[in-house]
């Protein structure tokens, strides 16, 4: 072992771990990952990992970062402070970026655990899909003391295009990610609408589409989603569950501030019912589903 | 007069029309205006226009084409059939352009009584704002006989960056823009929903802009109206007023589909509610301002 490289763990390797973790590789990064599918781990091997498993004991105390990009704050949890959670085995110092998309409640309960710990942590959301992670180019919203984001900073420059440096409030990080998220998810669930809307109305969809993503009705989202309604192709990219939850969060947030999101709240209706319904682990666009009354490319209805 | 040149009226001298108008004459053709205001009427003939004012009656027998770019369909009715209207006028076989949004219902009718004087007529409307307009880089969606696309080549290749033929259908057209203004009002009214919990937060709105923007919770609208909100600048470019309309226009076509829009009926609702609390005039961004208990940059609150 190089003792003067820089080690990180990543943990967690799904579209957007796997792809941080390779841009770690390729950053020159000596690279570790925890999942707990061995396929995961034996393909972050095979493409130059240092060591992968189903937990970090063998190589925590070795370790000056973590980068966690599990679903959710539970999973935070267990791969930190669990019965195999690495958090006991860092060394003091070590920097921790918590990267999964959570409250500003559980970051701060987070970063609290881990600072008697002694360790620092980073409450950086992540935005920007697979694409963007396995090309080092996700784009970081990132708050935490000054000491977390220079532990964390090889880490910041493998994986990011841009980051945002919201402040060094722990939570705002994850606030902004949520912000975020109501704005993407009210768009897929517009995106559906009207798109839902155009069938009803005997619009071809290529057709909507196109005039859509050229004109200033477009979103990111239209244009990336509603691509695969076109298709009729809702292979999960990200999926309907990922939003039930999202939007949740987003729903949260705002009831904890005691203020009214009419359209957020409707959304997170729309893809609980897309759920409920029986397409939770379809592609999010599968959100259009629930619209009764209408045909679609490759949809057969039951 | 050269009898040679092919000649056009724009009907209706506001943002659009002024531009479209511009971009007719910038094309070569001899172009005319229609306005209630002098002084539009003044700024086109010293544009370069042959002739403009109140009424066409003096001009109409000359025209190859009309194009209708007022705010809804009474005026587009008034322009060409009301007491002072251009229709009766126009030579049997000149084309008629209506790009108002309007209600396909609205159009179809429009479009017989039009044919009935041997007249022909494109259900056009368009997109692009301002800006595009002045370009002659407008987005068409465009409905009609093969004989009113023809007719009008002149005003499209004059006025747009983009001709979709949405079919020969008279209705289709219309149909179209009001599924793209859909997705224009909720996006704008999620924008605005997503900047107030930003505030409500905490957040600093020029930070939560700059990371929207870089990410994909980004809108074409988000990046153009939540400006007007970080800069606390509410100057008029598209109305609060403009989008009850459209958004009723939609909610409308759905009632007439026996369609549900659960994001597009709360936009509407959002929009009224912001022209009923005295913001009909203000930029539509305006409609942050009927979130309560924030701070806006550049708002006093009564």
């Amino acid at each position: 072992m190089d003792s003067n490289r820089y080690r990180v763990c990543v943990v967690g390797l799904g579209s957007m771990g796997m792809g941080a973790a390779r841009s770690c590789i390729a950053a020159g990064l000596a690279t570790y990952g925890i999942d707990l599918n061995p396929a995961a781990c034996q393909a972050l091997r095979e493409a130059g990992a240092e060591d992968g498993g189903a937990d970090g004991l063998a190589f925590a105390g070795d370790l000056d970062a973590v980068l966690l990009l599990v679903v959710n704050a539970a999973q935070c949890r267990d791969a930190l402070f669990g019965p195999r959670g690495i958090a006991p085995k860092l060394r003091p110092g070590a920097g921790v970026m918590v990267s999964s998309t959570i409250s500003a409640a559980d970051s701060r309960a987070l970063a609290a655990e881990l600072q008697a710990m002694g360790l620092l942590m980073l409450d950086a959301p992540v935005s920007g899909g697979a694409a963007k992670a396995g090309a080092g180019e996700m784009t970081v919203m990132a708050a935490g003391p000054r000491a977390a984001f220079d532990r964390l900073r090889p880490v910041l420059d493998a994986v990011a295009g841009k980051v945002y440096e919201v402040g060094e409030e722990i939570g705002l990080g994850a606030t902004v990610k949520i912000v975020h998220q109501l704005l993407a998810g009210v768009h897929i669930a517009a995106g559906a609408e009207a798109m839902a809307l155009a069938a009803r109305a005997g619009i071809p969809l290529d057709t909507m589409y196109e005039v859509v993503t050229h004109a200033a009705g477009n979103s990111w989202m239209f244009e990336n989603r509603m691509k695969h309604v076109v298709d009729g192709d809702y292979t999960p990219h990200s999926a309907v569950d990922i939003f039930v939850k999202d939007l949740r969060l987003v729903t949260e947030t705002a009831l904890s501030l005691n203020f009214p999101l009419p359209l957020a709240s409707t959304a997170y209706a729309m893809f609980a019912n897309a759920s409920n319904a029986g397409f939770g682990r379809e592609d999010d666009a599968a959100v259009i589903k629930t619209f009764a009354g209408i045909d679609l490319p490759g949809v057969r209805r039951g």
